[in-house]
């Protein structure tokens, strides 16, 4: 954390406005969901997609009031599909604390997860800017279309290595495009640099998400505040295992640990253990890191002030983080 | 249904448009989501509120193309809303058809939910006015938010007709507000007559959720497509019943319904008699009645010509509606 701060340095005025309008947005009138609210923005994790939308909007002249706004929104966005996600996944723990579902009806946090959606497309008009609520809505169009067909093909253990990088630009790459896209369509910044923010943004967002699959076989389960090997256990095949299964075909227990209840439990542990040991973890670094690398090259036109720095160091620091 | 085909024929190729429009969100490349999205908008309703757009923007000149966006977008966010809705309800029947629930998982339910608020987003950002979009997200949190109340104050006999009347405009008044305000914005209109249409917008809806919550105790369970007095069995107590205890000081059963297990079924069954046998159901209706007649009067200085009489019709079809 202290590191990503030092990273942020150079926009940490802007976060504090951006913080600032979230707490607005806290708040409204009715006093249960205003603690609600309050207990998400605090359990917050480290800003990174309105850190994206405020760099990305520093390479032109920026309203940054509106700036903050979409930045707010977007981290509004990304916290309600958290809240969805976890009702969904029926997980108790969200980065070491306590998930809405422990304390919530199921009604309860549908709609405070639909009340964060209808937040964030307010602070997305706040822009007064149509493209931007465009990229908004389609992001999230992306998003939930990515969810359900995850929700659907679960415990379905024939995954290609194209469905994986589908599901994963769904579920985040989409958002990290969407915020460096939208921060620098909002600073009126020429196309090329629109697109090479966007790009920049995409190939971080796949980086990021590649490694947190991997963290879910390799991390601690102290770091991870959820158990090891939580995705196999909901039936979502990721890159790690994909890896070991091209180089193991011998291994052939997935099908049998999605199709026979008996002895399940056993047969998955057994699997991650093999994952966790095998060289696929390694495999899966070097895609994450092809990425990363190519985040970094997608902005290596633009100009070299400390903002591009930032973006730079914050791809290293995203690829080299163990929790 | 047959009479309201009547009612909105000045309209009826807008209102074709309407359904080409929401034919082509459902061309989605996901054929699951696909077909559930089809049977969401097949077994969909009347399409008051699409018709209330485009009636609310026939007062000035407008791009239709736009008021037809918003039109498939205030559709859709009321589908939406009614899906999550019946998730949270755990209802298994809608107009007499089987809901969602019945067929899916709550998780592929709350996503489906929230695919169709970023599709509603999308179109109404397609109608590339931020005002619009504002009102749209605006809308959405006051739905949000009442529904939020009405889940948390859920088994709380102690209602007033004040928090009655919050809570059927959050729920109901506000999204027909909203569609004649945002429709007559889109037209141009000037501030005099957006207003006009906005009070009969939100004096219309009003009258509908009380003839509506009316219905809940007088219908027939066949036409409902659901059991006569639901609202009750859900620990949601509307106006027909506020009024029968307003003259009935001395029946207390309530608070017994609300807090004691033992015999509910029956306590609650013998109040909904009660209620329907009483002079609550005229006094509902006549409460009804003076918001039917408000939102006429609302548009009592538009010019009269074939819309406004569509408008004047519509709202005594909804007054006197059975079902």
């Amino acid at each position: 954390m202290l590191k990503i701060l030092s990273i942020f340095e150079p926009i940490r005025e802007e976060l504090e406005f951006v913080e600032e309008r979230l707490r607005e947005t806290v708040e409204v009138e009715y006093s249960f969901l205003r603690r609600i609210l309050s207990y998400l923005l605090d359990s917050g994790g480290k800003r990174v997609r309105p850190a994206l939308v405020i760099l990305a909007s520093k390479f032109h002249d920026s309203s940054m009031e509106k700036v903050f706004s979409l930045a707010a929104s977007v981290e509004l966005l990304h916290t309600a599909t958290l809240v969805h996600d976890d009702l969904l996944d029926g997980a108790l723990l969200r980065r070491g604390s306590p998930t809405l579902n422990t304390s919530l009806s199921p009604e309860a946090v549908v709609l405070v997860g639909d009340y964060l959606f209808a937040r964030a497309a307010d602070l997305a008009a706040a822009t007064k800017s149509v493209p931007i609520v465009s990229i908004f809505a389609q992001t999230l169009m992306t998003i939930c279309s990515g969810e359900l067909s995850q929700v659907c093909n679960r415990s379905s253990w024939r995954r290609t290595k194209e469905g994986y990088y589908q599901s994963i630009f769904n579920k985040t790459a989409s958002l990290f495009a969407a915020s460096t896209e939208a921060g620098a369509l909002l600073s009126g910044a020429p196309a090329p640099t629109v697109e090479a923010l966007r790009a920049y943004g995409y190939h971080l967002g796949m980086a990021f998400q590649i490694l947190d699959d991997i963290l879910d076989f390799t991390g601690d389960e102290k770091e991870l505040g959820k158990p090891v090997g939580s995705d196999l256990r909901q039936g979502t095949v990721t890159l790690p295992l994909l890896l070991f299964l091209e180089t193991h075909p011998e291994v052939d227990i997935l099908p049998s640990i999605f199709n026979e209840p008996d002895g399940r439990e056993e047969k998955t542990q057994t699997l991650i253990d093999m994952v966790r040991n095998s060289t696929a973890i390694t495999s899966a670094r070097d895609e994450a890191e092809r990425f990363t690398a190519e985040s970094k090259r997608a902005i290596q036109g633009l100009p070299a002030n400390k903002h591009r720095q930032a973006m730079l160091d914050l791809a290293d620091y995203l690829s080299e983080r163990r929790r």
